[in-house]
């Protein structure tokens, strides 16, 4: 079998393995579709060195079929649609209070351990899910980012009627603002790059470039001076920061979905005088993968246009290279049979 | 009667002054406490002349009896027990989302409109609160304070058997560590000034020095390493700010009461790695003033310790020069009747 390995220095290489048999509790899957993540490219430009065990083959947003069960796998068969819920959270104690999907010794399945950029992947049952008969492959490798969409939209509350923002229309912006229309709500979304922008509005969103318009007088308008019940920051900027207190409405939520690696100036006297609240969001839980697959399956949301390229797993460099000459894409698939 | 006025340049004035007739929809109260207010402190220092209309009568920590009925009146008379909740949400509009107590055009009574640092003062009924004849009547001007504090907690949601972290053993922060503790919850005050480290353990608290101790070890220490379920950061400061996002377990709720003048470094990371939420806290709603006039008249809590000093209204200008003088003090009470 074909399988991937970043080797450090932005360098993969596509190596000859053994396909292994599946131990006990595992299955194995013949991988067909995996999504390139943000992450995806950081490890590629060498700033996760530190955490990845080189040389190792990452991804971690997938699709794929069962092609063999070990020992005592009862719930899945061979021919089963699954995707791969990438948290290993075997080590979780009694002080993370349940919240497995963020336990302190959380392991990454992907970037901390191998991950999905190979045909064949060995996992143990715990991280699947089952997709149904009709759910289109190349879309399921969708389901992972999209999950992290279902989980900010759920840790929001947001609700039919209200007003969302999504600061930020990157693949994670956009899922967040379709899951948002999908719970009723009026999304606007606030995005500088104006193809992204372009991309936006041909998606049927109202996007705007906060360069150009004053977004919170834009909001006000399209929310009878209420401004945004949501905010969503997705860009992970210090604008977005700033903006986030004042687009925001008098209890307005924002949820912190993007990652912000250095302390960041933030405007709290904002946050007593309209009780706003901030809401830490991170991957997914169960219960938004099922939601997702959900989505996926009814296709009824414009998910077919986030995916911007198709490639085989073999020309994985060159995939990696091309995202670098061309920032504007949203989401490059592997299609890993190929 | 005796009324003071705010002059500007750290100058209060006693004045003679007629007694009013209460307008129709008011009352007209005879003062029997009030109490000083950080704010109050701060109109003293000039801090806020912009704001306030100079010669100003201000005090907003009140309790008293009704002394006449204006037209219209019914559901008050004379004799009652009452306080004031000093907002006067009149110019609320569709919004705010009927959050009236932070509505925009929110008026503060007592600093934006005349105050209870009087012997006599007429308050429209929509304000008031009635106490219950056994409520003490100094206790009851605690009623102003405690309530910011049945609001933050009510705010974080704090259940029993959580453990909460108060930072900032100042007034507010006592009153919030007494219902934090009356919700049945594990309080750790986290103080630096020694003389309120004291005080705080006098007053029943596990109280400590980030200065001295380690906070997140004792904190880990008191919580089998699940930290703090509930943070109020109640210091107002830049160390507070750093140590909340530390001391704060998985998905812990972080209430922000203290008021931040300008922008401050956050830890936005920590908020997206644990899942935090920030809760900004303003004021006080219906329902947290009457939560705290059940605690004063149950008199339970050791509100009494709360009062360090009563003093006549009439020696108001030397009240605010002590208060300078000594800054340790927590709660001083003007009778308004001396
Ligand atoms: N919480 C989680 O579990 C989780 C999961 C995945 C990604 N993320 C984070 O989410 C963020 C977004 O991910 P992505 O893959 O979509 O990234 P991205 O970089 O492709 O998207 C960010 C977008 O923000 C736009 N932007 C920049 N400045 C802006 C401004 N001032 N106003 C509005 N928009 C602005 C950029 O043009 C870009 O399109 C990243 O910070 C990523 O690390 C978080
Ligand atoms: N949200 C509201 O509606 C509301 C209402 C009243 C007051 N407030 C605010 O609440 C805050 C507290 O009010 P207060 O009257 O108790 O003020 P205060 O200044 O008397 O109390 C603050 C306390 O924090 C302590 N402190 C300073 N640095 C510290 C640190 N690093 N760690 C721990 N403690 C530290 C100080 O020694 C002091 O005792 C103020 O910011 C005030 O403006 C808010
Ligand atoms: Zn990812
Ligand atoms: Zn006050």
């Amino acid at each position: 079998m074909k399988a991937t390995h970043y080797e450090g220095n932005k360098t993969f290489t596509v190596i000859e393995k053994q396909i292994v048999e599946p131990a006990a509790g595992e299955v194995r899957i013949k991988v067909a579709y995996v999504g390139v993540c943000g992450t995806d490219v950081h490890i590629y430009h060498g700033m996760m060195d530190k955490r990845v065990n080189i040389p190792v083959t990452i991804g971690h947003e997938m699709s794929g079929v069962i092609d063999a069960v070990g020992a005592d796998v009862t719930n899945y068969a061979v021919g089963d649609k699954v995707v791969v819920r990438p948290l290993d959270d075997r080590k979780v104690k009694a002080s993370d209070k349940g919240f497995n999907h963020i336990c302190e010794e959380l392991k990454f399945i992907g970037i901390d351990s191998e991950g999905a950029m190979q045909q064949y992947w060995n996992v143990p049952t715990f991280t699947l899910h089952k997709l149904k008969e009709t759910t289109d492959l190349k879309l399921a490798a969708l389901i992972e980012p999209l999950s992290v969409a279902t989980h900010d939209v759920r840790r929001s509350g947001l609700k039919k009627g209200e007003t969302a923002v999504v600061l930020g229309g990157g693949p994670i912006g956009l899922l967040v603002a379709m899951v948002a229309k999908e719970v009723g709500a009026q999304v606007i979304i606030s995005e500088v790059n104006p193809k992204r922008i372009e991309k936006a509005k041909a998606l049927g969103f109202d996007a705007v470039s906060p360069i150009d318009v004053d977004l919170v007088e834009y909001v006000k308008g399209k929310t009878d001076n209420r401004r945004a019940d949501v905010v969503f920051e997705v860009a992970g900027v210090q604008p977005a920061l700033d903006i986030m207190c004042e687009v925001a409405g008098i209890r307005g939520r924002i949820v912190m979905v993007a990652i912000h690696g250095v302390k960041k100036e933030v405007d709290l006297f904002k946050f007593f005088w309209k009780e706003l609240s901030l809401i830490g969001a991170r991957v997914y839980e169960k219960v938004d993968y099922e939601k997702s697959i959900e989505l996926i399956t009814a296709n009824e949301l414009p998910f077919e246009d986030m995916i911007t390229d198709v490639q085989p797993l073999s020309n994985i460099q060159q995939v990696f290279e091309n995202i670098d000459n061309n920032p504007d894409g949203l989401k490059v698939l592997m299609d890993c049979q190929l």
